[in-house]
């Protein structure tokens, strides 16, 4: 084996490897050398290289969001840790334990003039779990430390040491417990490329994290709320495939009282929960008799579990006609997304639903059924509506969704993307995914890449224009499955500005806001190396589907040109229509 | 005229107007949509619209230093404003006033799982010179603001209005006076789109801005040390063009007890000044008689100004052979880059040199004389050196550099290319840029398409692979100039890793240290509009140049294809040959 022979850098790499990460991804530089090093020659690390930073960071993400297990990434010093922020705030309104890791000057050469040096330390500080910031060795190139280091220049190298480890295990014991993002900073003096085969550093057992205390539910007095809420709403945010157990959804789909609202996102599925929220609501807002439809639809008891929610308009209605009691379940946290927040439940939503569905409790009214009719209706008419519109990213999106092959891993980008999704069905069998921290358009198709990396079944990419070319550095590294697929719904520009109410037809709006352009994607999948198709109109559309997930050896970009100038008036008029 | 129907939206709009800036870099968004309304219908801001704010945080970075003047971007919620940060970075180490506004979600909506939503208040403060928090408006919203709102309920809109201007005034006063990046947070409630032509807001007198008193200089005393030194050493970091006055420059030139080092980027010229730094200093390292040699050259005065060094050979020098003082001329900051700083002299440059140029008291001893020879000597065996080796970055460097037409602006990518480029002589009609901020390779083509947009001459970005691939999104935009030229040297991958000690010719070091890549720039020139051409010898390089400067109706870029596995030792050999 081959280490750097930089104590420290040891460290880190032995208790990472001690802990259980697995995952490493490099962006090249020379003060990290001592990391790449390590961890570039050791058999037990994958080792993924990226240049963009802004891409690793993703990258990384998505593969942590699809093992459920802290992923690292690892830059130089300077402004190349910057790129990495979008993800760590991804991360961390996601729950998805990044592990950050850059490699800093040290102290002493900060704010002197140095190249490549910026304030690294707990630069993250407003959206980590946790900032490390570990101390440089002073066995390490004594001569240059004696001579320019001013703070800690009597401490001794095993007093560093200690300082080092127990930093890396608070870090990653944060990360694994948490779910959520750390960083450590890690300063090297030069020379930063010498290695050694003996570990000069001695791995201690690692002490059992100390786990929080078991949370104390006081089921009783919950149940009774439940069981005396005849309109009970649960709401589902992004949760990962197979969370919740099939009796549970079983019990929800068969209770008269609760409406489930799922959203694409929530990947959970019962012929009678609610998975297009938008098409609810929408119509009730439009209605004559709006106020009392939203009383009818006001429930009691609010139950939410899983990440954050897309609909704006659930959250809209949730806050205007809050119910009496909302509660959280399961997460680290539990946001007061309706200023109605009772609890936060802190168990897993399966402990939760079984105790509640204990000796069930049967309510004469029922909540559920009314909407069922209005649920048929909408279903009807968007079948209707589909047949008598043009193409349009409407028309593109009911065609794409219906062609995804059974078990594929879909990540939908921000933001017009995942709202179209929302407007239809999905195949029970697909695990969906949407970075909804923060609903950047920064990162979608770097986080794809990442979450396919290791995925047992193969990933589509569902993506508008700007989110794709926003992150087409996504596509530059070495690690695309040929059975990645990407369908790129490009409409010239932010369509979804044109949904929104500042729309007007002026210069000003295409240039400000939906920031027209010309651009196809079709000279990037040449470089990247990407098959590539483009179609314009429907029946293109169609015959480019068939076969478009056929074993191939190179992985696939479908471009789909959609008319800018109609896409918001088909979209707004399905409203009206399903109404 | 239009406005925004947002009290605090005019306020910034209006100060921003009445301070005197007239650039306005706009990213896409919904939550910014009171100040891109504002901006952009306002005849007095010149505004530009970027899809990508890493991109957008650089461009305004390159049109600041240009200018000389702050210059702002404004964005949306969410991450989009972390974008920003690589540039934010380079502003501050660069001392450029960029002035960054980001639009916010009310307070009371953050933290509690809204959309686009992140902790934005503070969010640079390490790397900032300030962070204005403005306050949402209480008459705009009243029912929403109200219901929902916990802190700052009781305060009266007039109270509100009074600290947004002093927070505005207060980040603009320092953007233009200290010439550093300042941030300014304007949280918005919806509707957001609500415009009228009657200005709610009045815009007061703005008060003279502070100014630090007249800094008090003992000349007596540096005039005495620098009589009396007769070993004055002078190192000029980034500094722009036309900056030091002939007079003082003709005295620095004369003066045979002054040695003055020059960079690339230091923009000031004379035939006695040093410009190659390395081709001095890389031969007295193998010299036999190293210690004696680099003890002749070591001064007993140093004087710095202007930004940062490139060189990390002086640097290495001079904290080994300190000088007994080290002066900083000018600047709002000196660093102790050499750990010998004796001296902040806050004053310019001009007036410092002047003052010692007053009654110039003659030494005996020569400093710079005996330099002179080993000048002749690196620029003669420069010229048989390039007439003996093959076609390598190193002969398409010293191609290139003769080519650009005098007057032209120059933008250095980091990191091979501006120390390439310090091997060389460069016109000195030529104005050269590089970030020596941070030295990141975030944002090279981006700085150099924003500082090409009000240049009086023509701009070339000479870049190598993977700045250029990284910052690939600084094509997207429709600002290019058709006289800009890109110049790209592509070696395969880092070239300059194969430069530093950790180099081995194995798969490890040429996937995480070198990063090879296969790419060309053909694809990303076709998509964006840009005339191509590639060559890869030395004969179709000088054709190639040829007409490459000549008027076109479309920007250029020229790809140079290099060999990898030469470079490192051509450059070597380089230092070898001239010692």
């Amino acid at each position: 084996m081959t280490y750097s022979n930089i104590p420290a850098a040891q460290t880190l790499v032995l208790y990472f490897k001690t802990k259980g990460i697995k995952n490493i991804v490099i962006s090249p530089g020379s003060r990290n050398a001592p990391l790449t090093l390590s961890f570039s020659k050791h058999p037990d690390f994958n080792c993924f290289s990226i240049v963009d930073e802004r891409c690793a960071g993703f990258f990384a993400l998505g593969m942590a969001q699809q093992l459920q297990e802290p992923v690292a990434v690892v830059c130089s010093s300077g402004s190349a840790m910057l790129n990495y922020y979008p993800a760590v705030a991804e991360a961390f309104y996601s729950d998805i334990p990044l592990v950050v890791v850059s490699a800093d000057r040290p102290q002493y050469k900060i704010d002197i003039g140095d190249g490549q040096t910026i304030r690294q330390q707990d630069i993250f500080e407003k959206h980590i779990g946790y900032s490390a910031n570990l101390k440089q060795d002073v066995c390490h190139n004594t001569e240059t430390y004696k001579k320019y280091a001013v703070e800690g220049q009597n401490e001794s190298q095993e007093s560093i040491q200690n300082h080092n480890v127990l930093e890396i295990q608070k870090a990653l014991d944060i990360a694994f417990e948490y779910r959520t993002p750390v960083h450590i900073n890690i300063p090297f003096e030069e020379p930063l490329y010498g290695t050694t085969t003996v570990p000069l550093v001695e791995v201690k057992k690692l002490q059992k994290t100390s786990s929080n205390a078991k949370t104390q539910v006081d089921f009783a007095l919950l149940k009774n709320i439940w069981d005396s809420s005849s309109k009970k709403m649960v709401l589902v945010g992004v949760n990962p495939p197979d969370e919740l157990e099939s009796d549970i959804i079983r019990n929800l789909g068969e209770d008269d009282n609760v409406l489930v609202f799922t959203e694409t996102t929530s990947n959970v599925h019962h012929p009678n929960f609610y998975p297009s929220i938008d098409s609810i609501i929408a119509p009730l807002e439009k209605a004559s008799d709006k106020e009392e439809k939203f009383r009818a639809l006001q429930p009691d008891l609010l139950v939410t579990f899983g990440g954050l929610i897309v609909s704006k308009k659930i959250k809209a209605f949730l806050r205007d006609y809050q119910p009496k009691n909302h509660w959280h379940i399961g997460g680290k946290k539990a946001y007061d997304t309706f200023f109605c927040l009772k609890e936060h439940v802190n168990i897993h939503p399966n402990d939760f639903f079984r105790q509640m569905y204990q000796q069930p409790k049967a309510l004469e009214d029922s909540y559920r059924l009314q909407w069922d009719s209005v649920k048929q209706h909408y279903e009807k008419r968007r079948a209707e509506y589909l047949k008598q519109i043009s193409f349009s990213d409407f028309t593109a999106f009911d065609e794409i969704l219906k062609n995804i092959p059974r078990g594929y891993q879909v990540h939908l980008a921000n933001s017009s993307t995942v709202r179209y999704a929302q407007l239809f069905s999905m195949n029970p069998s697909l695990h969906i995914y949407c970075n909804r921290g923060t609903s950047g358009i920064d990162g979608s198709t770097s986080t794809a890449m990442g979450a396919a990396v290791h995925h047992k079944n193969p990933t589509v990419l569902l993506t508008g224009d700007l989110s794709f070319f926003y992150d087409s550095n996504g596509l530059w590294h070495n690690y695309v499955r040929s059975d990645f697929r990407i369908i790129l719904i490009n409409n010239g520009g932010g369509g979804i500005f044109r949904i929104l109410p500042g729309f007007e037809e002026t210069k000003d709006f295409s240039t400000f806001f939906e920031t027209q352009h010309d651009h196809s994607a079709e000279q990037l999948a040449k470089m990247y190396h990407f098959d590539y198709d483009c179609v314009k109109d429907a029946s293109d559309l169609r015959k480019s589907l068939v076969g478009f997930y056929a074993e191939s050896t190179a992985p696939k970009l479908l471009e789909i040109r959609t008319p800018t100038a109609v896409n918001n008036k088909i979209l707004l008029d399905y409203f009206d229509f399903i109404s």
